[in-house]
């Protein structure tokens, strides 16, 4: 059956007929114009020979072809056959038949007897082979090897002990193989990037289509995220994707039980009230809105609307032009905001040990894929977490002494008016980490001068404030605060800071305590950067899923 | 102690001393002089010896109240105790002394010995009395009757049965005797509505300062929600944001029961694909950009992404000008997206059951909230579910046909490119409940014509689409369908809906299916919706912490 191999390729014996007749007229241009249009009727009879032969191997293939049910588009014939996940797979699979839906990562003709292929289900691996054995044809071998690279896949096998362990696969104590091959989605010929090359980090450096030391090739970070779909399919962005899911799933499962009510503030506002500076402007039917920059307003209102403990999970907007490794003009917010009885460390205790159980938790239910992403990102190590299973909790100031020690002295105006640089905070993250053996910890009790109108003062010295920042290996992660709920001390603190509390747009959230508003205390942590910590990640966007900076704003 | 209740009125014997010296000079100008600084004399030593006199009251006041320490601006020595809350209260509290913060709802002073509050906390009323009996003083009893409405206190006091119920109360059968009244945050001696007048139904209507039959004043729906925050304190509005809450929590914890992965969707985006109208306008830097319509696009390019099943909870944003009584410009969108193995019927019933989840613990987890809800909106009465604990499922068509029979007869055209109207959907949800006993039901394969390009067609009959609609006492709560996932078809359907596949803003999406995608379904849901069909409430708003209509956008 080997000529049905090169069927466009038509054999010598069958088209030569025609060219002999042509030959030996070759005198004038009479002859010249015969000889041409002769030329001409060759060709259309070549060509009229060679379709009909064409049709006719692909009769006698059909005919022949003993595995054609078994191959080819999906047949629309229901099967009602439940696919096993890839998961699902173990060594008490052996020997039975499976059905697995999956990508094709790979496609290898070996020969014409034996193909291969690399399949790939959320970032999975498993390899598959298909070999000349009745009823599989050569034709299905040919297909099966030739299946264009990131198609779906329906693909019905025995499981077996491969002779040695598939080192290229995830899944290494076993391959498939094949009895059928149904195309479910057809990937084009031509990929933008591949899936296995974006399985390696991108480098720190932007470089464009360089190769690594192998020769492999180097895709950027801007690459992928151009072409996040396919970046989506690597086993690390699946893991990532999943911690990012996790840390929202066990905000949420801390707060509901803590008797939380789960809030959904206006993202569109009629003023750019907190802060001012820094915000989206939208156009709102005749006239502007912008979009929140936080739910901070908001949150307080419910609290005054007595709804006592609420929390919100939703897109936060930020009109920053920073082009940073961890800035994001769109980041997915974890807020919560608290009465409480009578001290505002009864919610900051609250706040701690709602960190400590997200953290905790991720290393226990994900263990799996922060192992993954530890095999492309292992410079930063394990997350370290208290061993008391206590936050790590001190005072700006005793973080100020930290740093005097290692010889970083700030000045009087730097430790009140300033705050750290990013470099002090990373240094401390070290020297706390060093002196304490914890990547995460509390710093209570900031400068008031750093913080906004809404942070209440500490009350036995105005210089500093009841507010706190939470910080993974260096950087926050979190801000949070007792807020003013006394209206005269919240104008005067608004003035204080330059801000005019007779301003339109103030009016309803000052309503809210002229009406009667308890004491509370609450924090808004960044979701995207708490996975980025958590995990080591060089850059925030590979903790988002379609991240959004000044400069992209797509996918 | 009677005279110390009036003390800016001072004794007539001890104001009439000056006056006397100034009488008997009547004759000259020069007299008229001297009588007029006499007078004038007089008048300043009065004002001197009533401040005298005033000073020497409070001192004497001060000195003399037995209670003086038990009420006022709260003690700045730290009081650990913690606070008790109403739902803690029973007839077990009897005689025990407890320590309560609420806000004042009411309060009556009944004589100089007796004075009553009401107390509220989350809706939930108390009374509370205060009678002079030692240590409590006069002054004290003065002092909490007078205080002003929705302040916040911290009261002490001994739990008693009363000697009948009290009607006005929530809390029926017991009472609190005060022993100390603290002032944590007082409020306003105005506010621009009381939140008891709040509690009542808004009219169906607007209208502006009247009252009903019995004289108490109506509260409009607009000056409800233009003072949000007081109307967020009634009972009803607890209830209603709890259910709220409710429904995210359900949805989410049915979702990640089932294996979904959590996503955060960009809702900034750079271009108006998603139908093309409606869509909100942002400046975004040097460039415009838009608010994403819904998360459709992204969703699927996460199961393009190898995702299989995802969900997000994000607003979604409608630059609709509809002003009606169900749509809102930004709501609270409960999405989901999940590839199936052989027939999209596996995704359909997957959402059934998600949302006879939902329901069915809904009443089972708010009881309390749905029975204080009906109070005030008994009309639409209890939520039928399916008794079975199934979804009921028909056709399109089969829902055409019982609006035939009902006498509701559709055009050839109006079945296959109009849908039906909000009345027919109405009056069908009414035929259903009288027939099938249920108040939630799906309809099946909507005329293509009717939906999105994305809409996968039924390939039995091509005016018919794989698409879904759930309705909840006959109004839409989710649509959703099988999604096409071959790109040629998608090309095509976006062609045939006139759309041009090629247009800027596309492609990325596009390509999600060029290099290859599995089949998949999904749905998106309205929070607020499900909210107030679940309840029967006669607006959207009633449903949204902070409703955005056309005209709205504040608080």
């Amino acid at each position: 059956m080997a000529e049905f191999e090169l069927p466009t390729r038509p054999k010598p014996e069958e088209t030569s007929a025609a060219a002999p007749a042509a030959e030996g007229e070759t005198k004038n241009a009479a002859k010249n114009a015969a000889k041409k249009a002769a030329k001409e009727k060759a060709k259309a009879d070549k060509a009229a020979a060679r379709a009909a032969q064409e049709q006719a191997q692909a009769a006698a293939k059909e005919a022949n072809d003993t595995a054609k049910h078994l191959y080819g588009p999906l047949p629309e014939a229901e099967d009602v056959t439940p696919s096993t996940r890839f998961t699902q797979l173990s060594e008490d699979s052996y020997e039975k038949e499976v059905t697995v839906v999956a990508r094709v990562d790979n496609a290898r003709v070996q020969s014409a007897k034996l193909a291969f292929l690399m399949l790939r289900q959320q970032g999975q691996k498993v390899q598959a082979v298909i070999a000349l054995n009745e009823p599989i044809s050569r034709q299905m071998i040919k297909y099966t090897g030739g299946l264009n690279v990131n198609s779906i896949v329906r693909i019905t096998g025995l499981v077996k002990k491969p002779e040695i362990p598939i080192s290229s696969a995830t899944i290494q104590n076993l391959e498939l193989h094949i009895r059928k091959v149904y195309m479910i989605s057809e990937a084009a010929q031509m990929l933008p990037m591949q899936v296995k090359d974006a399985e390696r980090p991108p480098p720190t450096e932007e470089k464009e289509n360089e190769v690594d030391e192998s020769g492999a090739p180097i895709v950027t970070l801007k690459t992928r995220l151009d072409n996040r779909v396919l970046d989506l399919q690597t086993e690390t962005s699946q893991a990532i994707t999943w911690i990012s899911s996790g840390v929202s799933e066990l905000f949420a499962e801390y707060m509901i039980k803590s008797g939380s009510r789960w809030i959904f503030t206006p993202k569109l506002v009629s003023s750019a009230t907190e802060g001012g500076s820094n915000v989206f402007e939208v156009k709102y039917f005749k006239r502007n809105g912008y979009l929140a920059q936080s739910p901070q307003l908001y949150k307080q209102m419910c609290i005054a609307g007595d709804m006592e403990n609420v929390f919100e999970i939703a897109p936060v907007f930020r009109a920053e032009d920073s082009n940073t490794h961890r800035h994001l003009t769109e980041f997915s917010g974890l807020d919560f905001e608290k009465t409480f009885d009578h001290h505002y460390h009864e919610v900051l205790g609250f706040a701690e040990d709602l960190l400590v159980f997200i953290l905790t938790q991720l290393k226990e239910r994900y263990s799996a894929q922060i192992a993954t992403i530890q095999k492309s990102y292992p410079k930063a190590g394990d997350f370290k977490l208290p061993k008391d299973g206590k936050a790590l909790r001190m005072n700006y100031m005793d973080g100020v002494e930290l740093l005097k020690q290692a010889g970083v002295d700030m000045s009087e105006q730097e430790r009140f008016e300033n705050d750290f640089t990013t470099a002090m905070e990373k240094q401390l993250g070290q020297i706390i980490r060093d002196k304490y053996d914890t990547d995460f910890y509390v710093l209570d009790k900031f400068p008031m001068a750093v913080r906004p109108f809404y942070t209440k003062a500490d009350p036995k010295d105005a210089r500093f404030s009841n507010s706190y920042d939470f910080f993974m290996r260096g950087e926050e992660i979190m801000s949070g605060a007792q807020r003013i709920h006394n209206i005269d001390e919240l104008e005067a603190s608004m003035r204080s800071k330059g801000l005019d509390p007779t301003q339109e747009g103030f009016e309803d959230y000052l309503n809210a305590f002229r009406q009667g508003c308890p004491p509370h205390a609450g924090g808004g942590l960044g979701l995207n950067r708490i996975v980025m910590f958590f995990l080591g990640l060089p850059n925030v966007r590979l903790a988002s899923l379609f991240p959004r900076d000044p400069q992209r704003l797509r996918p």
